[in-house]
């Protein structure tokens, strides 16, 4: 993986993709699947997102206060819907689904390997948390994988139905 | 266009579509494109949103807490891209480009029929307004036009590149 310079990452979240989110807390990784996210700021990148509190990676991203947003393109979606299926309270997901890590250069959380861009993220912003579980965090480092140049990614619309990304056009747009 | 159930609005937002949001304040329409938005609760469904201090949108959105959130499918992306490139502070966009209006049930902006969807919403939470622009709105009113069933929707990745909803895939998914 190499360096994103981080003035692009809202390219990679603004299409809304399925991500993951992972954890380190006390010697334990965990990791969860999201689609509840958006870009807040482009530069230094900004992300909102809900992370509930019935999720198992509330309480160490509360504790911490940092994570890894990692983007799975689809070749991976049956291990993006398996992480999904359960929790963390249940199963350590990394050793029951032989999921790839390597340590992080910023935070704890490590960088998941087998998604082709890692986010290194802090929390920045908790007001909102108590009512509605919405985090704001700061990408504080983020990483792509040159080799997955043209990864599709996946978005929910509910109960197992993913529409994966097709045709890209280029219209004649004055927005960043 | 008929009646959506509110529980199922979620389905329409998660996957990360290009939207338009409308709005209707001293009786001027504006409408702008938006990409930063997630969902925050399934029901009643609340969205978080980004509307920035430097668009035209920003006031009416301040003053009027209501606003219409239009999800447009790629047969209407030219005019996505067009009602993003000016600014309501400059032009009538609704005149300049022809764009259908329809009264709304519950809020004075205006529904846009061209869009697939559209989502008549309340501004709830505006303590992250300050800081970051963020707001929260309720969905107090959905509809769909079942006549676009199979909507293809778009997804901004910078600079007038969007990818076009491909291939639906169905996995075995425990997620709502």
């Amino acid at each position: 993986m190499k360096d994103l310079p981080l003035a692009k990452v809202y390219q990679l979240l603004e299409p809304g993709p399925v991500v993951l989110l992972a954890t380190a807390s006390g010697g334990r990784v965990n990791v969860m699947t999201m689609s509840w996210h958006m870009m807040v700021d482009f530069e230094p990148p900004l992300i909102a997102c809900i992370v509930s509190t019935g999720d198992y990676s509330f309480a160490a991203l509360c504790k911490t206060k940092e994570c890894v947003i990692a983007i799975p393109s689809v070749d991976v979606a049956d291990l993006v819907v398996k992480i999904g299926n359960c929790s963390g309270r249940d199963v350590d997901k990394f050793s029951e689904f032989a999921i790839a890590s390597k340590k992080a250069e910023q935070v704890a959380a490590p960088l998941l390997p087998q998604c082709f861009a890692n986010l290194e993220c802090r929390v920045v912003e908790t007001r909102l948390v108590d009512k509605y579980n919405l985090f704001v965090l700061e990408v504080v480092k983020a990483w792509i994988e040159p080799k997955q140049k043209n990864a599709k990614t996946i978005h929910h619309r509910g109960y197992g139905t993913f529409v994966v990304d097709g045709e890209v056009i280029k219209l004649k747009s004055r927005m960043r």
